[in-house]
This record gives structure tokens, C-alpha cells and sequence, in this order.
């Protein structure tokens, strides 16, 4: 399999998240897609702080040019961020003809025309999945999946730590300047939040949306921005009392043969699904004209979700260095019959309803029952009354093997007390969701 | 630039949307990806039907094959459905090296593991976006966007009618049968609803995301299949009350070495987003180990997001016939300032909480101020009364134009009986949204 070396030009939290990410998954990564991404090179200005993963020293320089002009560094990676450095970097990178990986968004939103041009001219490519929401593939989705469609609107939740206070100031009751602190002690919010609260980072991602979704460049200046500093917590409870929630908006819309990119506190409907995205997650809503609404949503930030669009935009440019396109990925292995796990294996927690003769001690037999199988109850309730009659007793229970369950509600079925045949169904509490 | 001859064998209801959105968004299509697709041949056993668009009548065929061998076609796109004779026109496109764009999941889910060998024997290519979940570009996030990823589990939504049903059976408090009967009298359910309301459908989906995942061909003989009829009303208002929504569910995961795939009705907490996916809407939870949990949601079946899937794969497919990769897509154009539309001409409608003096007669000198600014006022509320005292008013209008607002705002700032500067918020209300 083809090697494809890599330069990391900026190793911080996402720098450091790509370095974990390629040393956790790289070996998956290059089986999926048919050529291997290796680490040639790092280049930040800090040699010697502990980010929490493996470098060969030897591959470490302080000197970012070096790195971009490497010979083992094929595709460079730019995650120094701000304007003026990154800027250099990606340029020199595209004069030697290297494609290049960003999350800069500022750069791209403030610059991204002069340095689009020049990939094109250098006949290579600058890819930026890893520059809106995070770890949602929504570039992609806007250029490949949707390319049929006209696109009739994008309403984007683009800021987490934005969604965060004012998820906070919504469900809890706090002000601004707490649910700000809190942010900024949890690691959400910059010691000088003004690029977030105050819109400019979420303009640049709607700019970029823009420019996807309408194929201009939308200039900085041409877009409206209004942050957070504002919102009072009476604000929030109005909306919500008058069925709306509040969030930083994104809006980017064609209408009447003109372009609107606007970025504010806005009113959104309360059923609506974007209303429903707290904390800092992002989400992005997109009307096309064939499909319809289409929606995308997960971690808008952090090292992990970053490093994931990274990656995927790694393996793209690598596929294009080393094979001038992509291979289909589609199995190529069949499922070893024992891999796939059987059903009486699977383990969920249950609903049970049960018709059961309202008799003293019926109910207690029930769970004997139930216990005998390795089941145990986390809720019973019955509603209704009727001595000496059937009655439904809806039934919940904690994690329970599907094989247990089965031989279980035989024996419940088969049971003098039980009427109708028992209902069975499963719960899944989607933990890692709910948590997050 | 170069055109790519497309043979569509299937002239039906998705047929027909590709046909139409060809002719709609072809040249935004050809503009976006460097290539443009002309449609050859179609093929269908019925040349007579109206299908309410336009084909050129010698285009037509009654002759599968004939369009497939036809030398003019370059892709072909099968749009037949079942399994033989989908299956024969597969590999035989497949055997003149012909890429196949298709949406037959049936077909996919039972011989995946035989057509896709071929097509890598023949070095073609099978795109099957449409294959699952419509208009949501799914295929394309699990093999693209999240290629970096573990993938832990993939929890879908992934049939229609199924959750058409359920929905109402749920907001509606009807039954399962009466639920069926609308849903087929829409359009939503076939007169022989068994493949979709027994999960069959769900399954094929299911099996093919396992695919994606994990690697693996899943024969349909492992996925564990149970459908919806066994519903009833007592159990999603059982749900409802324990906090849960009742769906359809395809369950996917990695645990413990073996893959689980499944299909079932489940409880799912109602503060999940996947529990707010209502009627024929689609939706996927999948979490990456880099991600975390990200979701993909719209119309899953249809003419047009359908055909939204298929063109996609088209221009996929078109874009390695023609050109062996993509081209970069970001615009070439810089937006012309008279294109992006000032904040000034923008319409929303507006939320305002107005600092007022509690007095007879100042309310309607607010409202009068509006007024003189083509502002009309849906709603206001006070709720507290202090005569003599400020209260804040909350006032939500109609659509209006924001250069009004801002004067408007100005003179209602200036009035004596106004004390704190007025907070205004837009309201989106996403119609396309809420009519959906």
C-alpha cells in the first residue's frame, strides 16, 4: 500500500487530536480507503510541552517552513490558526504543488479567494471539512451529497460555546455573565470571548456555507453580525413563554436572485428540531430543492471531532496524490458467521406489558419469574383496578440477555394469571447520547 | 466540458424525478462538478404513460438491455426495483465497465457481496446513495466524512411508513390499523405494506450501513427482523408516560468483537433527538470514537430526494469517467456586491420588549410608531402593571423590513415613555420546516 507523508504545522489541541487520531485509527483508515497516511513531520514553536501523545522527537522542528518544505511531507496540515502565519504556510505549500489541510477558518472566510486561486493554478486543492461544525462532514454534504440541489436555505448553530450560555441561560436560569464564566471554566469559552460571543466566528463559518452552498465568494464586510452580549434572561423566558428558543443564528439564503448571510440571536420555533440543540453541540439545517429539508448535527469543536474532519480530508488529499482517485469502499470481506453477534446474545432493558389477574400475589409470582431468568424489574406500574379480572402491568426492566427474556415471557405467557399474550418491547437509552 | 451519456432503465416515480431534476439543476449540476450529464436512453416496459416530464420519444426503449449495451450510454442508472432482473442489468452494465448508480436496497442487501466483486473485477464502480435514507447524503458521511472513525453504533429511523404511522398512532391517538389505512391513502404505504411495516425494508437498510461500518458483508439471514403490526395504542401512551417514543428502529454496533444488527420496535427517551423524527422523515445517530455522536436527518423516500441521491452518485460516477478525480469544488466567482443582499432589505419577523411607561394611551403611541413604519404587531403582552412605572412590554410583529425596524426602533427609543433601550430579536420561522 502507498505511503503518503504528512506535515503537522501547528501542534496544539487539534494538532495533537490528528497525532492521537492517526495512532489510534490509521491502520482502519488505510485499509477503508487504500493508502496510508504517515507522520513526517511536526512544526509548532513549543518543542517541549506534554500533549498527551508520542512524537519522535526527531521529527519535531520549530521552524514551520521546514516542515512545509520537506521532501518526506507530501500534504501539509495548517492548525496554527490566526491570519497572517497560516497564511504563509498554506501558500508556500501550494507553490510547491502540495495539497493542504485547514481548520482556518478566518483565513479561509478573509482570504479564501487569493488562495483558492493559486491551488488552482498549482493544480492541487485545499481542503477545510475540519473549518465548520466540528466533526459533522457537512462541507461534504453541501458539495458532494446535495450537488443536485439548489439550495433554498442554511440555518446553522455554528457556535458551541455561543449554544452553550445560551442553553444554559434557557434550561437554568442563569445570566449571561454566569452561564460566561461557567463556560470559560469548563473550557468552553476563551479568556477573551469576543471572536465567539460577539458573532465573528460563526460569520466566518456562514460565509463559508455561503460561498458552498451559492458558489461566491461572500466577503467579510458583506455579512451581518450580531452576537450575544445582549441577551437578557428575561429575553429567553419571553421566547419561551411565546413557544420559541433562542439561539445564535446563521443564516444564508437566495431569494429574489440576491444572496442573505446574516449572523444573530434569533427566535426559532420551539418544536423545531434546531431548538433542541443544546450545549455546545452545532447543527446545521439545509432546504435544497429536491430534497427538502435535510439536517446535520454533533461536536461542532474540540480535539477529537476536529482531528476526525482532518483525517477525512487527509485521506482524501492522499487518495489523490497516490492514486488520482478513490477506491470504492465498500466490504470486501464477508461476515464470519460468528462475528455477527445473534440476537439471543443482545442485551437491552424492556418494557413488558403483561395482562395480569389483579389477585393478591400474582404480581409477586410474576417477578419470581422474572428473576429466575436473570431479570430484574426497575419499575412496575398498574393503573387500573378490577379484582379478579385481567389488567395491564407495564413492566421495566434493568439490562436483561434477549435469550433470558425469551424464555421468560414463555413462562409468563404460559402462566394461569396472564390473559393476552405479553408485549415486548425494547429500550434503547442511547447512553453515550444522553450524556453527552 | 466533457458529457457523460446516462442510461436510466426504470422509468417510474423516481425515474421521473431524476429525469426532471436533470432537467432543472443539470447546468448548476455541470457548473458545480466540471461535467455534464445528458441522458441517452431510457428504458421501461410502459413507453406510453405520462409521467408529467418530457423525454424525447426515440430516447425510449422497452429493451433493458438494449439501453445498457447502447453505446452512447456510459453510466447506467437502475431504477427497476426486485431482485432478477435488476440484477441482470447490474452485471451486465458491470461487464462493459459501465458504473451502475442505483437505489435498490433488496437487491444490495441479498447480492452486495456478488455484484460489487464484479464491479471491482471489471474496475467500475456501484453508487448506491439512494440506496438508504433518500435525500440524506448517509452513504457518503460513513464512507467519506467519518472514514477516520471507530464507528461504535449506528442508530436509524430508516423507513417512512413505518414511522408515519407510529406518529400518528402517537400524536394522534389512533390505531395501528387506522394509522396504516391513512398512511396508504397518502401515498405512504403500498396496498401490500408487509416489506415495510414487517421491517424487511428497514433491514435491507440496516444491513447495508452494518456494511459500511464494519467491513463486512451482513447476510440478511443474520440481521434479527420484527416489524410494527403488533403495536398497539396502550403501549405508546405506556411509553409516552414513562417518558419514551415509540420507533421503528435499525441498530447497528460493535461490542465486545461481535456486530450487532438488528431490527425492532424500540422505546427511545423522548428527550432523544431521533424521538422527535416525526412521520415519513428519516434520521441516523451515528457515533464515531473521534466524533462522538452526529446525526444526518430529511426525506428518506420520494421522487425528488431520491433523485437528489441519484444525481449525486451520477456526478460522482461521471466525474471518474470523465475525469479519473474530482474537481475542487469552491467558488471561482467573487460574490458581486449587489448579489449579497444588505442587511437593510432583509424581512424577518421581530421580537421586541419595550421598557414603557404603564399609562393610558402610551401603548397605542407605540404602536402608532410601528405603524408609520409599515410595522403591524401580531401580539403584544404586559404582564405586570405598575401604573407610573416602566414595564417591559413584549411586542412580536409581522414580517417587516429591517431598515424599517432600525428607524422604527430609533423613534421608539426617543419617546419620553420609553426607558431602557428596546431589545430587539428576529424570529425565524423556518416554514418549509414546519409545513414538512
Amino acid at each position: 500500500m502507498k505511503e503518503i507523508g504528512v506535515g503537522l504545522v501547528g501542534f496544539g489541541t487539534v494538532g495533537a487530536g490528528v497525532v492521537e487520531g492517526l495512532q489510534r485509527n490509521g491502520a482502519l483508515l488505510a485499509e477503508r480507503q487504500g493508502v496510508k497516511l504517515r507522520l513526517a513531520k511536526v512544526a509548532d514553536l513549543d518543542l517541549e510541552r506534554d500533549r498527551g501523545v508520542q512524537v519522535n522527537p526527531g521529527m519535531m522542528t520549530r521552524d514551520a517552513m521546514a516542515a512545509v518544505e520537506d521532501p518526506a511531507v507530501q500534504i501539509v496540515v495548517e492548525l496554527i490558526g490566526g491570519v497572517r502565519a497560516a497564511r504563509d504556510v498554506i501558500l508556500r505549500a501550494l507553490e510547491l504543488g502540495k495539497p493542504v489541510v485547514t481548520a482556518n477558518k478566518a483565513l479561509l472566510a478573509e482570504q479564501g479567494a487569493e488562495l483558492f486561486q493559486r491551488a488552482a493554478e498549482r493544480l492541487t486543492h485545499i481542503h477545510f471539512e475540519a473549518s465548520v461544525a466540528g466533526g459533522v462532514p457537512i462541507i461534504r454534504a453541501l458539495r458532494d451529497g446535495l450537488a443536485a440541489n439548489r439550495i433554498r436555505s442554511v440555518y446553522g448553530i455554528l457556535n458551541g460555546t455561543c449554544n452553550y450560555i445560551l442553553t444554559r441561560m434557557d434550561r437554568d436560569h442563569v445570566t449571561f455573565e454566569h452561564a460566561l464564566k461557567e463556560a470559560q471554566a469548563a473550557g468552553y469559552a476563551e479568556a477573551d470571548p469576543a471572536l465567539d460571543i460577539d458573532g465573528v466566528d460563526t460569520a466566518h463559518k456562514a460565509a463559508i456555507l455561503a460561498g458552498l452552498s451559492y458558489g461566491v465568494f461572500v466577503p467579510m464586510a458583506a455579512v451581518h453580525v450580531e452576537g450575544i452580549r445582549g441577551i437578557a434572561k428575561a429575553d429567553i423566558e419571553n421566547a419561551r413563554a411565546l413557544g420559541y428558543r433562542v439561539k445564535l443564528l446563521a443564516v444564508v439564503k437566495e431569494a429574489a436572485g440576491a444572496i442573505e448571510v446574516r449572523v444573530h440571536p434569533t427566535l426559532i420555533p420551539a418544536e423545531q428540531m434546531l431548538a433542541s440543540v443544546g450545549g455546545v453541540f452545532n447543527a446545521i439545517l439545509v432546504d435544497g430543492d429536491l430534497t427538502g429539508p435535510t439536517a446535520y448535527y454533533g461536536r461542532g469543536a474540540g480535539r477529537l471531532p476536529t482531528a476526525s474532519a482532518v483525517l477525512s480530508d487527509l485521506a482524501d488529499a492522499a487518495r489523490l496524490v497516490a492514486l488520482g482517485k478513490r477506491p470504492a469502499m465498500w466490504p470486501e470481506r464477508r461476515a464470519d458467521a460468528a462475528r455477527v453477534r445473534d440476537i439471543g446474545s443482545v442485551e437491552a432493558r424492556y418494557y413488558l406489558r403483561v395482562s395480569l389477574l389483579d389477585r393478591p400475589g400474582v404480581l409477586g409470582r410474576l417477578a419470581g419469574v422474572l428473576g429466575q431468568h436473570d431479570i430484574s424489574i426497575a419499575s412496575v406500574v398498574q393503573k387500573e383496578a378490577h379484582a379478579g379480572k385481567h389488567v395491564p402491568v407495564v413492566i421495566v426492566t434493568h439490562v436483561a440477555r434477549e435469550a433470558h427474556m425469551q424464555v421468560a415471557l414463555e413462562a409468563i405467557d404460559a402462566m394461569a394469571e396472564v390473559g393476552a399474550r405479553t408485549v415486548r418491547l425494547r429500550i434503547e437509552d442511547m447512553e453515550h447520547e444522553r450524556k453527552a
